[in-house]
């Protein structure tokens, strides 16, 4: 298989070499090829070639099995108001691919759950899966600038048709088959018009395909606030692309362990996208110390969305278990014991690999 | 001063009682003279009237200097998608009186704070004022549903204008010079063309007449974590009426006592808005166990914003803090201590007020 790394900024390129040596790893170990491409996204290519998403990108993840991403963005390019931004490379490449759901699961790592702002008895043990959609809502409604009276305005749509709804429902649902049988739909249905045709047609989904997986819906406000009184009470969580940008990050927080946290873009069909949640960490770039599990993470979802290679993917999962049982931390997870650097954690994870 | 009571639905008429309570011996104790009139908001106005906000209240709200409101909604009228829901009567009374500033503060009770999802060494002193825009922006775009090759869309265009960012920002920066002198500003300017317009004006509004304030801009996501991992560094926090409803919702959780937070939405003139952040909470609705405690702290707000009486909210204040130092609680906020009753709480705050 054919697997584009797209490194992108800050610790980027550090952490993508860290995902490469354990795919390669599993290949040999498990009897399979694949072959790696690096291409440019986000602030390193609007710096070579004035575009953050250049057309050779593009192609490349077209024909590619999967992509693993770093990251993008930094303080070079940090003007939000700027023409061309590091983060347009990963809104286009969403759409160009028609990455439609974001997968983004948040659990608890036993070993670091003390790290958590949580109280260890609200959150230990949350174990969500979030789906949220990528494609769609006020993300990509038209949107532009208007002046009348001489008063200016900026105006973005938020726009969701039932197809949009439909399919990323029904990929939550039948995730939520495999795990605990409950899914959860976000919006903001007593307010907003398409959160109440996304909340007629997810209810309409799940009672004529799904009846068999436990359904309700809560607001966006609400679940903001249940995700932090009580996260062990969810399972899969179903919502758009604003709210899942919002919600998700708020829920990355929970583990005390951002570093730690991966997450897939998928569409129907093509390849996916695999990245770690956090940012580009333009403090600590090219310092070594960056902590390449969520890549490592990233790379055990791409295994398993993309490649179908469950046994391959569990056991990069088990590793890396395995490092933090060991007690094995880099800075960011290290709390007051001694840490190691970025390549020594790839290092040891490879180690463990079965 | 004629201030208006909108009791509404479950618990609300129990806690405006005590609000109603308080004010009155605040008049009587520093010699004002308030009339008090009680109207219509909506499940029970929808039941009575067939309107969420009828007519009489909104010309009653008009006349008064001052409304406080309990809460509206309840299972009864819980279907988002009815064409007459309660919300609507507060989403329509914000705008009739033009209420374009929420103010939600946002504190830690030291006695309560062990009641906190939060770790008390990260949320234990949090002090945030947050303004949230609430009169524009995606809730009071245009929006509705369209149909094209067959395939049905839903859309709400989110708009904010020029004006209507300077005034808020101006709000709160004005608020932030009588308490810390930091002003955050949230929005998604990375993304949103209406959040670039936002970030350009409260720049600009910023730089030009408050320039002794401290100043920075948050992404809503990133706000999103913050909140959680380090609360204590914001002081007032601005943004618009979409985010400000999920990151407010968000912030009520940290101090472990949603029924002790009061809110205030304001407009240039005109009368003020007062109610607490807590809902309805049908479940407890008619046993006189609800915290009044919200609303009492929303009438010292109704006292300060409205009608320019420090003194008198600040005593009410003082009285609420004497009631929590003397170990007194309403059952929400009990923990493993005994509980007493709304109208028990209500007397207990007017015996300390002086
Ligand atoms: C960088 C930004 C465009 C992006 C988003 O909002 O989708 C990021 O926050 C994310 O969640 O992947
Ligand atoms: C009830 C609803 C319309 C309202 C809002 O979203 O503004 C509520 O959540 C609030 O925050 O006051």
């Amino acid at each position: 298989a054919n697997i584009v790394l797209l490194p992108g900024d800050g610790i980027g390129p550090e952490i993508i070499q860290q995902g490469q040596r354990i795919l390669a790893a599993v290949a040999q170990r498990f009897g399979h090829t694949f072959q790696f491409e690096s291409h440019l996204i986000g602030g390193i290519a609007i710096d070579q070639t004035g575009d953050p998403l250049p057309d050779a990108t593009v192609t490349a993840c077209r024909n590619a099995a999967a992509v693993l991403l770093g990251a993008v963005g930094g303080p070079k390019w940090d003007d939000p108001t700027a023409k061309v931004r590091p983060e347009q490379g990963l809104l286009k490449i969403r759409k160009e691919l028609q990455l439609f759901a974001n997968l983004r699961p948040i659990q608890t790592f036993p070993e670091l759950v003390d790290a958590s702002p949580l109280k260890r008895e609200i959150v230990d043990g949350t174990d969500i899966l979030f789906f949220r959609e990528l494609t769609g809502g006020v993300y990509f409604g038209e949107s532009g600038r208007s002046t009348s009276d001489g008063v200016e305005s900026a105006y973005a749509s938020m726009v969701y048709s039932v197809p949009e709804v439909e399919r990323i429902v029904r990929l939550a649902a039948v995730a939520a088959r495999g795990r605990n049988n409950r899914l959860t739909s976000v919006d903001k249905a007593n307010v907003l018009e398409p959160s109440r045709l996304w909340r007629q047609v997810a209810q309409h989904v799940m009672s004529e395909e799904f009846p068999d997986v436990q359904y309700d819906v809560v607001l966006v406000d609400a679940m903001a606030m249940h995700l932090i009184s009580r996260p062990r009470d969810f399972d899969v969580v179903v919502t758009g692309n604003l709210f899942g940008d919002i919600l998700t990050d708020e829920a990355s927080m929970l583990p005390g362990s951002l570093g730690m946290l991966p997450s897939a873009s998928m569409g129907s069909d093509g390849p996916g996208l695999f990245e770690p949640i956090h940012g580009s960490a333009p403090d600590i770039a090219g310092k070594g110390i960056a902590n390449p599990l969520a890549t490592i993470l990233a790379a055990a979802m791409l295994l398993r969305h993309s490649l179908g290679l469950e046994d391959e993917a569990k056991a990069i999962e088990a590793a890396v278990r395995a490092v933090l049982a060991d007690g094995l931390r880099t800075a960011d997870i290290a709390g007051g014991s001694p840490s190691i650097g970025t390549e020594e954690m790839g290092t040891a994870v490879l180690e463990k690999l079965q």
